[in-house]
């Protein structure tokens, strides 16, 4: 069955973010974010046992280190210390885990790290090698596309299971990427929409592009975002379908 | 026998800090710097490298969020805050590890954080309680006094074992605590001064203060600043001495 | 007559605090945070660009380098370097407010170096003299206490101005210190509270404290905080009865 | 006549860089690091305090938010934030030298925020605006290539005046850029090497690219390296050419 994973624990220090709280009742795979891009020991803790508290499995976020920018910034590190840099956060959280008698359930990297790995193979292998370092029995989730297999083999190298995500509240371009933030429309702020466009991928596995365009999109996950002002409403809609 | 330990992996970013390739021979623990006070994730890999070459035992060096200050200034965090930010560096230092095929042996606070721990029972108990939500087979060390009984029992009422540590480059106070680096005289900066400490450490398990006293002190391992410029000198004499 | 002053700019990078749209058309006097705990340049150029907009005189709020702790944490810098770190935030306000033909009007230290400040004559001196050399002409705020004289005395050795602040949200210890953030009721919650306390200080100088006493405070302006969920609600009271 | 400038103050709180103490006696221009690329507070006023000693020029460096790349990484800012952060940071080094009677003669962009000004022309105006802000008549220092006219009728519409530098320690493109710091052969090693370039570039405003090709350079100063090792013998060896 599909299940919903949201990015959380994105608090910084005395700022906060998102309404963890009160959709963390909704989903099943919370995001959390490890402190680079987002979150801090305190927060990460915060977040770890509110996820127990809703039987939710907890992934780790990792991100470029970059508070200023929310990791939303490309920044060219070499593929050396991106695995690295995967590594830290990811060891970092499954600590904090330790302290609720929990352990990571999976990995994915957040924001321009994303976007990165998703279009450069060699990105995506340093992160790979860095789930593979750390622990090949927890997945790396990726962003479904229609070239899910190209994923699927380099991860298969290094005996890496992979999860695909689609978005139901991103607009997709034709080939399958999420549009950029900084275009207008990239994000859906119409609550039917983004029903509608979580319907057509939880029944049909598929996506209607901002053009127009029909993509297969075979995903194990929805991603909702949890700093939107619909997020609450729409993890509430989208519970239901499933 | 007696173990020589040595802080390394202080260097960040583009700044170099102490001798790491020219010491790491002549130890037998490594104390990395986690990525708070000192340290990044590409320099903490080199340094496990480096251990891992020599056959050293690594520890985690948590400190202080703090770069500037460079972990040495007291900040006022909560004993739960810091119970989470040294798991969190742990368990960053831990994932790093996996890397090069080897894990922590042990943990030891850095700078400020070491001094406060040392003086407040109650942040003792937040670092203690750190190690034994992440593991309890993960020896904590901290400093050795007249008074290691009484922080032997907190631990052993979590489980966790410590390690005692003493230093042969620095200024002991009547009371058994290290001179303040503030204070002239506090660090030794005679070659002979510092092997003269550390024999009378190994031989007899004692150490002579400031003031002449002479201090019963029971340790496991002697510490060495590797960012002193008489580290290598002092280090390799010491080994001769073992 | 008695001015209202507001912490602003305190967003961060993605991060949102304050409500400085909503509030800036009903207050005097604006202290900017700059970079240091909270505010990035951008979001200092846009506070600047309000203020300017509603004919809002502009304070420089220089804090600690601590955006983790939001600058509430004491860190124990020295008195020289708390100079610099004052004259490096104000001048790069004062850059910022070029963009947009104005200038500086006054500086008022935030959240812990306040409170260091009010307690420590000699970090007093160390802003104090951080003023002196940037710009003698920009008076400094700090806290209106029973004990006004001896800040007067010393900062007239700089040829540095003060200007006096009131706090109407906070309760006062009978010291003339405001209660600790820690300590329950340190902050008012009762919007006829803050009133009747903006009310006393603003018709008699005087101000009630904790268990019931009443001192004499003389001041050039009150706070009103931001941040929160009262601000908007207490700081238009607040104008009317001004 | 020709002068020479150098990046200095390129510490960071208890890290080293750079041969400050020995070099500024040998040249005419510091370009001091304001904070977000390297530099803090106090590196920083003892840096003015060292140019002011030795009666060198002080220029701003300011460069992009990132301590851990050295502000070597190009990040995506936008022109609207690029002209804050300049501003941000000349202010902020403005202000330091009020403390020591000094003030700035000049800004120059530091690592990736000079590249990426020097091959983007929104990106350089960006930069100008932020100095035509600030005071117009601080000039802004800039890379000497054949092409140094159509950067000098941009700043002319901003009323900015330009300083046009060259490079003797590091190897040129046929296009007249700097060779990446990623290649071989980028940084020149050799002290005749360098001192052959500094003669070519004071006698004839020429420099003889890494393909051997002779590309004509006027520039009003030339750059030294502090960080390099050869800094100090090259710096001496210019000087007398001079």
């Amino acid at each position: 069955m599909m299940k919903l994973n949201c990015d959380m624990g994105e608090s910084f220090g005395a700022w906060s973010m998102g309404a963890d709280k009160e959709i963390m009742p909704y989903i099943d795979m919370t995001n959390i974010a490890c402190g680079f891009h987002a979150g801090d020991p305190q927060i990460m803790e915060q977040t770890v046992a509110l996820a127990v508290k809703h039987h939710v499995a907890i992934g780790a976020h990792p991100g470029y280190p970059d508070l200023l920018g929310f990791g939303r910034k490309a920044i060219a590190f070499s593929e050396n210390e991106i695995t690295n840099l995967v590594l830290y956060q990811v060891g970092a959280l499954q600590a904090i885990c330790t302290r609720h008698n929990t352990q990571l359930s999976y990995i994915k990297p957040h924001g321009a790290l994303y976007n990165v790995m998703m279009r450069d193979m060699n990105v995506f292998q340093a992160i790979v090698k860095a789930v593979a370092y750390y622990d090949a029995n927890i997945p790396l989730m990726i962003m479904a596309t229609p070239a899910n297999q190209q994923y699927s083999e380099l991860a298969k190298n290094f005996n890496v299971e992979l999860l695909f995500e689609a978005f139901c509240d991103r607009a997709y371009t034709d080939d399958g990427d999420l549009q950029p933030r900084s275009q207008t429309g990239a994000v859906h702020t119409d609550l039917a929409l983004i029903t509608a466009q979580a319907e057509q991928l939880i029944k049909h596995q598929q996506v209607k592009t901002s053009s127009g365009k029909v993509l297969n999109i075979k995903a194990d996950t929805l991603c909702i975002h949890g700093d939107s002002e619909l997020a609450l409403a729409s993890v509430k809609q989208i519970r239901q379908l499933l």
